[in-house]
């Protein structure tokens, strides 16, 4: 699969087979992720791979009690039925004010690896930049230290749905030239 | 070339060669950049695609005047050299908090596929959560309506070197089991 069939065939999956991702193909897209570019070459990751049950359960918990009313239709209880979960995190100190990004663009390359190698996944984010409490939480559950912030939380799973097709918006009107609306 | 080899080989790149980038093929990188994904499917996205010299200048003098002393290293003067500079953009209302991972995302897709495609670029931003003066020159230059933030600031043009080879933090120091450190 080329970096065009990737992009365009990887999409947002929310269910997950019974089935186990093996260690050492979730080893492979962290040590991919880790090629991602970081703000003055920091590679500030962290990644924690979250298998046991108990765990997946209480990250379900913590997303779906700081969930805004808007998204209360993307529940977070599925992540339960992933085989792991993979919770991006960055250290502040090498993240030169750049945490978001350089945990975002890891996280951009296991979506894409996982889809690749036939795994769903989801972008689903580990903070709110209005509620502390969030990251907080998933630092208390998960025995983060305080100079490392935890951005982005990706489960991953052999995937039990085909989502329906995607409504794409037409690339024309997103594309302007030299200047906004041109 | 796979996507552990696009993954791999990418690198950032700030000297192009002299050499145009046609319009087709950015065209290409930014159809496949609409199918990241976003929250709530908003697709907020928009890209300006600049190539008028003067333009680049003053793109590269307000990175430049707000650089963080720490990355003077990193001046921007390269930018004026690139065939292109993406500018990816995010439409507030259609981002529900998240316009930088929405940005951030598309932003990925339009690094991997650069590389896949013979192209040289580097991952830079648009704004400054602590200087919102940053957003506001970008937005008039570009003439961005206040609603959309300038996310970041993708140059592309034809490698015009091969950077030393990145040494990489070992991922046995990245990668924690069920808890941090474990």
């Amino acid at each position: 699969m080329d970096i065009a069939e990737t992009i365009r065939g990887r999409r947002s999956i929310r269910k997950y087979q019974k089935k186990d991702v093996p260690d050492f193909v979730i080893e492979e897209l962290l040590d991919l992720a880790r090629h991602a570019p970081s703000s003055m070459n920091g590679q500030p990751w962290y990644f924690i791979v979250v298998r046991r049950d108990e765990t997946k359960r209480r990250l379900a918990e913590i997303k779906n009690r700081y969930c805004p009313v808007e998204k209360r239709a993307y529940r977070a209880d599925f992540i339960q039925d992933a085989s792991a979960i993979i919770v991006v995190s960055v250290d502040k100190s090498r993240s030169y004010e750049r945490g978001i990004e350089n945990g975002v663009l890891a996280a951009a390359s296991i979506l894409l690896t996982a889809h690749e190698r036939g795994l769903g996944s989801v972008y689903m984010s580990a903070y709110k930049a209005d509620e502390p409490a969030v990251s907080e939480e998933i630092r208390k559950l998960l025995g983060i230290p305080e100079h490392i912030d935890p951005i982005s939380i990706i489960p991953l799973g052999y995937p039990g749905e085909i989502p329906k097709a995607k409504k794409l918006q037409p690339l024309q009107g997103m594309v302007s030239h030299e200047t906004f609306g041109r």
